[in-house]
C-alpha cells in the first residue's frame, strides 16, 4: 500500500494502519515538503517520507490520497493510470463536488458499490458522522417533507489539520469553544445535500460545525422532525445496523472519548418532549481521524481488495 | 452583603465580586459543610466561611443565595422576613418554576422591574445565554408562528457546581464532549419556555445542552425560522443594545474564551443560506459564572439598591 | 484470570487487557461498591462487576488485585490460600513497605525472579518511571557517592484514582500545574530508597511529584551527579535494554502522549552543561495505567505463567 | 505609553493593562506584520496596530519593547535617541547578555535602581520565578558554597509566543508533557547565572524548563543545598517580602492558576526530609505573561515615571 500527503494527520493515521494491518505492508509514503524527515506515528511505529516525483506508483496494489483537497484528484489518476486502485480522501472526488460517478465510500450505506471498485472517494469527517446517524431515517422516509434537518456538530482541532496556523496554537483554543463556517456554507454540505437526494429525501439541513478544545473526536447533534411519531426509535438503528461491526447503538448520549481511535459509529435516538410535530433527537460520534477518515479507507480498501473489511482496524 | 451557600463556585465568585466593589463589604459567607474554613477565590482573595445559622441576616443590606435548589427558597424567606433585600441564584423562585410573581433578574429584559426591587430571582446560566440571544427576536414578534427554535447549548464544568462527581473529575471530562439532559427535559426548558410565552411568541423550543472540556463559558447556537427574511440581521441586535454596556454584538463568531471572567453576553447573527424557508443562526456566549449567575446577581444587587448597575463589574 | 477492585482506573486497564489478551479469559472482576453495575472499558469493551465475597478465587490461574492499599494484602492471602497466583499491584508488598521477601516486579530489573514466581508485588506507577530510568547508572555504580539524585516528576490525573475528590474535578485541575507530596514525604519515596540500596548505591533521593494538566502520563526528569565524566550517554542505556521490547532509547526529550496507552518507558539521557562535577538528565516517559500500572502487571502475569512476556499488550 | 511588537502574546498584554491604567493612554502599537489590523485584547478592549516605521515615538513619554530578541535592542536605541523611557521586554539587554551596564528590572530585587531610570531590561519569565523564588537564599548567603541548585520548571504555551508553530498547536499540546532546550542549554542561564554571581554566590544552576498543556504560568520547582539548616524557612520569605505586594508566601504548593492574570509571584519552602546535608525546596509560581512579562514591565515603568508601582496592575 502507498500513501501520497502522509505527514499530516489522517496520512499518519493511515501509515500506522497499513503497518500494523496483518495483510499489507506500507510500500511508501510522501511528503512533499518534509522529503527525507522521519516522523513518529501514533501507537509508536515511524516513518520515513519520500518526495510525490520519487514514487512508484505501480509498486502499491491501492494507494490512499490524504493531500490537500485540489490537489488530490490529480495524484488520483496518476494513480489509476499506473494501474493501482485508489482511495481518495480529499473532498475531490465525493458526491456533491464532482459530476463523474464515483462510488462514495460511506461504507455501510454504499458496501456493496464499494466491493471491488478500483477507486473510492472517501467520505468527509463530518458528514460520517451526521449521515450515519441519519441513515436509518433517511433510507426508510422517515423524515417530514420539506423539513429541516437541523445539525450541530463539534469536531476535536486535528479536523484542521497539521499545517501551522496561529488560531489554532494551544493558547488560543483551550478553554474555549466556537462555531466557523456559519451561515450553511461549510464544504461538506454539498457532500451531506447530494447524499440526502440521493436518498430520494426531501429535507433541508442546517449544519453547524464547532471547534472543540480536544484533539479528537467529532459529535454531531441533530434534530430531524419526522412524517409520524416513533415510540422505540432506537430500535429503528438497532434493526438497520444489526450486522454492523462498527456501529454502536446507545442508550445514553455517546461521548466522543469513548471512539477515540476506534474506527466506529456511536449512535444514540431520542423522542423530543414537548413539541406539538413529532420530532427525534439523533447524536452520532465518531473519531475525525479513524472512521472520519483513515479507518473508514482502510474499511473501503479491505472491501475493495476483496478482504474482511474489519481486517487491521481498531473496533 | 451576605453570600449564602459561599462555597460553590457561584458563590466563591460572588464574594470575590463583593469584596472588590467599591461600594460594597462582605458581612458574611456561609456554608454549611465547610464552617471555619478559609477558601482561595477567583482573583487572589479569600474568604472565612461561617454556618448559616449563625449568620447576622439583618447585618446585610443585601442578601444573594446560591443555595442548592429546594433549599434556597426557605433561606430567600428568612433574609426577607429579616428585612434585607435578596437576589437567588437557584431555579426556586424564576419564572416557570413558582405560581408568585418575582421579578425574574435577566437584566436587560426586565430592568425597569429590578430597579428597586426588594427580591429577584436571577435567571440560570443557559437561559440567560439564550434569551438574550434571541430578545430582539422575542420582542418585536420575528419568530415564524408555531415554529420550532432549536437550541444545541455547551457548559463548560462549573456549570455542574463543586460537588464531587466520579463523572466530572479531569480524567474523565478531558478531550471528551457529549449532551446530557437530553430529550428536551433539562430543568432550565421551564423557565425559558415561560419568558418565550411571557413575550407572547408562539414557538416551540428544543434545548439540548452539551458538557464542554472548559471550566467555564457557554456557547448557545440556534436556529430561528422567522416570519419574514431580514436583510441585515445584526443591525436589530445593535438597535436593541444600542445602549448596554454588557451586551457585545459581533460579526464573527463569539468564543467562549473573549468572554471568561466579564459580566457580559457576546452576540452574532446570521442568515443560512440554502433553506426554502428565512431562517436566522444566532450565537450567544457567556460566562457561566459571571453574566450566567455572579456577575448578573451583582448587576441586579446594584440596581435593585440604586446604583450604577456595572459598579464592581468587569466588562 | 480475576481482577479485584475492578472499578478503578489500573482495575478497569487490567479487564480491558484481559478481555483482549490471546490466551486469557476474564473469570472475574470485583468491586465492592458497585457489585452488579457494567462499565465502558479503554477501548471498547465492558465489563460486569461481581462483589468480591462472591468470588470463586479458585475459578482463576491468576488474580490482578488493584485494591487499594492497606486492603490489597489481605485479600492477596485469600488467593494465595486458594491455591491462584497473584500480582498485587498496591503498595502493601512492595520492598521498602513489607520485611517479606516478596518479588518485585520491575520486570526488565527483576525479570529471572518475576519467571515462574507465585506472588508478585508490582510497582508503583512513579518507581517504575524514575527506577527504568536510573536502572543502568544503578547497577553499573555510576552514581556519584554519597550524591543527591533529584527527580521532579508528573503525573497525569488517572495516577490519583477514580475515587470523587473536590480537588481532581476538570474546573479545579485544567490550566493547572502544582506540585503535591511535598518535602521528600512520598509513599513511593520507601520503594525507591529501598531499590537503591539493593542496587548497593549510597545516595540521597529527592522526590517531587506534581499534579499534570492530563488524564494520563508520568515524566520523571532527574539528575544524577556522576562518579566520572561520561561522553555518550546514550550508550549506556542502549546497551543495558538492547533486547528489551518494551523500554525505547530515544535522542530527544521523551513526551508523554508518545508512550500513552502503550506498555513502555522512553528514555534519554543528556550531559548538563556548565557543571563543575559530571552530572547527567535523565528524562523518563511512561503510561501510568500501562507500564505504571496494569501493562506492567501483565507483562508479569505472562512472565509468572511461562509465556512471552509480550503477549497481549500493546507496545 | 507606546508598546513596539504589539501582536505577540507579551505585546497585546501591554496594550490591554495600557488601556486600563487611570494614568496612561495607549500612543501607538506597532506590528510590522499586521500593521492595519484590529486585535481583541484580553479582557475585552481591542487595538489597532500600525506599522513601526509610522511611530512617533516623542510622542510617549515610555515605550515599551516586546520585540523578538535580536531585533529589539536597535528599536530601544531609537527610542532612546528620541527621548523617551524604554522598557525592553526581549533578552537583548539583559545582564548575561550584554556588556553594557543597563538596570535589569526584577523590580523586588533592583528597585532602588529601578526608580526614575530612563532604560530598563525586563527579566525573562523563567529567571522572574526562579531569581525571587531564591532571593532570600542567595541575599542572605544561605547557598552551601559550590552547591547545585536544582531547577526544574515548566512554563505554559503562551511562553513560546504566537507565531504559528505544528509543534505548538493544540493538537501535538494537549495531553502531553515534555521537557525542552535540556542539557543546561536554555537561553535564559546566562541570564540567571549573571544574576547568581551579582550576589555573591557561588553556585551551579541547573534548569530544564518544560511544556505544559497550559495557556499561561510558569511554575519553579527548586531544590537548594543549605550552608546550615533553617528550622522555618518560610520566616526567611516573610521577612524579606513583608513589605512587597506582589508576593505571596503560602504554606502549601502553589499553583499556577492562582496566580493566571495577576501580577504577583507565589513562593512556597519546605525543608526536604531524610537528607544527610540540609536542602530546601522552593517552589515559586508566576503568571509568565504577567509577572513573568507585561505586568513586571508596568511595574517598572510605574517606577520609572515616579508612579506608585501598583498603579494598573491586578494583583
Amino acid at each position: 500500500m502507498g500513501v501520497l500527503g502522509a505527514s499530516g494527520y489522517a496520512g499518519r493515521e493511515l501509515c500506522a494502519l497499513v503497518q500494523r494491518h496483518p495483510r499489507y505492508e506500507l510500500a511508501f509514503a510522501t511528503a512533499n515538503g518534509r522529503r527525507g524527515e522521519t516522523t513518529e506515528l501514533p501507537g509508536g511505529g515511524s516513518v520515513t517520507f519520500i518526495a510525490p516525483d520519487d514514487v512508484p506508483l505501480a509498486a502499491a496494489a491501492l494507494v490512499f490520497s490524504a493531500l490537500p483537497h485540489g490537489a488530490s484528484a490529480e495524484w488520483v489518476q496518476r494513480v489509476r493510470d499506473a494501474g493501482a486502485r485508489a482511495v481518495d480522501l480529499s473532498a475531490d472526488l465525493r458526491i456533491g463536488n464532482t459530476d463523474a460517478d464515483i462510488v462514495y465510500g460511506l461504507t455501510e450505506a454504499r458496501r456493496d458499490e464499494v466491493k471491488g471498485a478500483e477507486l473510492v472517494a472517501n467520505p468527509g469527517c463530518y458528514p460520517t458522522s451526521i449521515l450515519m446517524g441519519l441513515l436509518p431515517l433517511l433510507e426508510e422516509g422517515r423524515v417530514a417533507a420539506g423539513a429541516t434537518i437541523s445539525v450541530s456538530a463539534a469536531s476535536g482541532v486535528t479536523g484542521a489539520g497539521l499545517t501551522p496556523r496561529a488560531d489554532l496554537l494551544y493558547g488560543e483554543v483551550t478553554e474555549s469553544f466556537r462555531a466557523y463556517g456559519i451561515g450553511n456554507t461549510h464544504r461538506h454540505l454539498n457532500e451531506m445535500r447530494a447524499f440526502v437526494a440521493e436518498e430520494g429525501v426531501d429535507a433541508d439541513l442546517i449544519f453547524t460545525p464547532h471547534l472543540l478544545p480536544t484533539a479528537r473526536g467529532i459529535l454531531a447533534t441533530m434534530t430531524v422532525p419526522l412524517m409520524a411519531p416513533l415510540e422505540n426509535p432506537l430500535e429503528l438503528w438497532q434493526r438497520r445496523f444489526s450486522n454492523e461491526r462498527f456501529i454502536e447503538i446507545v442508550k445514553t448520549p455517546p461521548e466522543t472519548r469513548h471512539v477515540a481511535h476506534r474506527n466506529v459509529v456511536r449512535i444514540t435516538a431520542h423522542v423530543l418532549e414537548h413539541m406539538r410535530h413529532p420530532t427525534l433527537l439523533v447524536l452520532s460520534a465518531i473519531d475525525n481521524l479513524m472512521k472520519g477518515a483513515a479507518g473508514q479507507a482502510m474499511q473501503n480498501a479491505n472491501l475493495m481488495l476483496g478482504l474482511d473489511e474489519a481486517l487491521g482496524l481498531p473496533a
